[in-house]
């Protein structure tokens, strides 16, 4: 441990990760996220955006290699492989989250973990082991960065470069000094800036897609003897130099080996942006306990965190399904008229004039002990007046998904069944296969395809 | 033309810009300028780094394509190319530089350009047109982006990415619209940090080399329909606001049409960083003003610009000859012993004991005049103590190269072959065939290989 050098001693620590070292609920819940990402990526099937990059892909790419594209069952090399698994990943919004950092880890691990298994035929215990090593070290990378680089920067995409130079680092075996180099690459290849929000302009997928391959393409670098910055994360003219006004070195290693943040990770349970799922839950609690119709509902106040309002508040009128997802008002008329905010209720009722008519009595309110508890926790409060003039009150204190109120292994295969049904991804029998490939990877000698091949 | 938004009124420019608007000696330039690159990119030939990224690319991509890798003479698509040769152009320290935003733009714009049109089978004149574009688009991001911009960013990586967008988006034809995403694309892809240069590392090929294939990915991208932020460069959470505090929007649209950033690219003469040429030349005219040899020298200053401290200081003790191309001590010391400062001094003596020796007797000083009138102009202003008491000044107001004391179509032929020679990347005689090629390449109908292919 070198504390005066916190680049290095995280890069130690992917490198030198074990799988025996890896408490097994640890593993366990790696599997989960490991599913969960799974379907996630095939929902991405028919987005534009992410059918782009796959056009990319072919053109610039091999039309052969062991690496799976989910998406198209063609097989190419991992690069190619990575970055349109990535692309795809981040579509449905239906990818996991850590709360502390505000980083999308499954997106960018599991795209260059799976592609660069496959090419090396690693096993599944490599393959899990990979990812822990990128989820640690995002994460920490992540919560590094701080709410200053937030407020620009996309961390998945920047944060996400580092994480996939880690988990293709572990999985390529570097040593700590090939580690650093990876890190110093990667680093210097972070990017993804927030301005494309204001245009509902596709570069969500474009950032994933890169961390992924950026990372990837920095952990075969260094395995070449390639090198890179040594302190790329805390250096004078390194990451939080340039893009943060909050780094705090000490994030990098906060207990390394003893604290796992893959087990903070959070499911996604609705699909829709994830500042309003804790409003979500607390009017589902109070629609469920009290037995309410829609109807009845006069109206909701939402008391959330000034990150929601940020986000959310410019939603007023959503033009698409994509802007329904960060429509508070219309997430809370679909939970009010279904119990539910699926892909499928976005996608055949987020205009609906019910639920038009419910948006219209939804309204956000900073709420102090909300503000004060995020990042590090998603409180979710709501005041519900109805029609015959009571007020009730919800709360949630972990929104569905959270560790302490996560998905069973039930639930995350019958999420996944859905995305993988919703672009025709895969048929719910591959989908079963999958699970069970999935459920035992950690037995598997040689990670292979997860899907059958095309024509 | 809209100047409240910068960012289309530039994209629009790069997408309309015809070869018949272009003045004829900004074209001849334009020319020149090819033919110094070509000469920097087959010098890297034997660069490790470049050789890594090459290995990745025969690793990642396609063993075949009609886009020429230079420096393995084999084909492949535009994407691996255009990274490849763009890291290849950037490793000798040869390559073009524009003083007013200290921004090298051949490194990123030929490769990609080169690689786009063999690729389509586009024009000479079409491949001309397409790099003004990226000269003229690239030039003034970097002038935009400023000077806070370039203390922690490479400035060719970031805005060599929006360039190297431009310049394959004007040879797919791009709309403006179309153009505008591409813009959007590239710089949310922009990154590159100087934190490297502390360890010497190798991200200075890898920032070429990821601005040219980014860039050219988002130009694809733009002509496959994907979308970007409309306001990358000057919105609220674009490259400006992550990554600059002196940004001035103005300047993207500064005279477009009018002045031509690309005439005022100078060609580098010493195989050093830029920051050192100016004190060189001073050094050069006092060496040699005064009949002076190297043990007669006591001391030197070099009066510099703020710029010239940031990235030559932390160069004290250079490990690598790559390094030895930052150190000021190391660039005046074979200055003074040959006379001159070219690949071969560099290769051969950078660490001889003379050469050490002279280093310790030189120390930059910030002056007032030099730092005010950069990165316009680069004066050279040196001090030079003599062991029998004399104290000398030597100052140059434009260094060798700059576009008031530019090279000679003659000038730059001999440099290319010095640079071809160096990595043994072609022999004179496919040398002087190229140069017929790029001299007249205005009048080819379909851009074909520079170079015979190999076996």
């Amino acid at each position: 441990m070198n504390d005066d050098h916190p680049s290095a001693t995280l890069a130690a620590f992917a490198a030198k990760l074990r799988f025996e070292d890896i408490p097994a609920p640890v593993m366990r819940r790696a599997e989960d996220l490991l599913l969960d990402w799974f379907g996630s990526a095939l929902a991405g099937k028919t987005g534009r955006p992410v059918q782009a990059i796959e056009s990319f892909a072919r053109l610039m790419g091999p039309a052969e290699g062991k690496s799976e594209v989910l998406i198209s069952r063609r097989g190419t090399t991992p690069l190619f492989a990575a970055m349109v698994n990535a692309a795809s990943s981040h579509f449905a919004e239906q990818d996991d989250v850590h709360n502390g950092s505000v980083f999308h880890p499954a997106a960018v691990v599991f795209p260059a973990v799976l592609a660069v298994a496959q090419a090396t035929e690693a096993s599944g215990r490599d393959l899990l082991t990979a990812s822990v090593a990128g989820y640690e070290v995002g994460i920490r990378v992540g919560e590094f960065l701080g709410r200053s680089h937030y407020r620009i920067f996309h961390t998945t995409g920047t944060a996400g470069t580092v994480a996939a130079a880690a988990a293709v680092g572990r999985l390529l075996k570097l040593t700590p000094e090939q580690m650093l180099h990876a890190f110093g690459s990667a680093g210097t290849q972070a990017a993804g800036l927030w301005e494309f929000l204001r245009d509902a302009a596709d570069s969500k997928q474009l950032h994933t897609a890169k961390a992924a391959g950026d990372g990837l393409m920095s952990a075969y670098l260094a395995s070449d003897g390639f090198t890179g910055a040594r302190r790329i994360l805390e250096g004078k003219q390194g990451m939080a130099a340039g893009m943060s006004s909050d780094a705090d070195p000490a994030r990098l290693t906060d207990r390394l080996g003893e604290r796992w943040t893959l087990a903070e990770t959070s499911f996604k349970f609705h699909a829709s942006c994830r500042h309003t799922h804790p409003a979500a839950d607390a009017l589902l609690q109070v629609m469920t306990r009290h037995e309410l119709r829609t109807e009845q509902v006069a109206s909701v106040t939402a008391h959330v965190h000034q990150g929601a309002i940020d986000v959310l508040g410019p939603v007023v009128n959503p033009q698409t399904v994509h802007q329904a997802k960060f429509s508070m008002g219309t997430v809370l008329g679909l939970i009010a008229q279904f119990g539910s905010a699926g892909l499928q209720e976005f996608e055949t009722a987020y205009n609906d004039p019910r639920i038009a008519a419910f948006r219209k009595k939804v309204t956000m309110k900073l709420d102090g002990e909300v503000d004060t508890a995020y990042p590090a926790r998603w409180i979710g409060k709501v005041t519900v007046a109805t029609t015959d003039g009571r007020v009730l009150e919800g709360r949630v204190d972990e929104p569905k998904g959270d560790p302490g109120n996560t998905l069973s292994r039930d639930e995350l295969e019958q999420k996944a069944l859905r995305l993988a049904a919703f672009g025709a991804g895969a048929t719910a029998l591959e989908m079963r296969a999958a699970f069970e490939r999935i459920w035992h990877i950690a037995d598997e000698p040689v990670v292979g395809n997860l899907l059958p091949r095309g024509d």
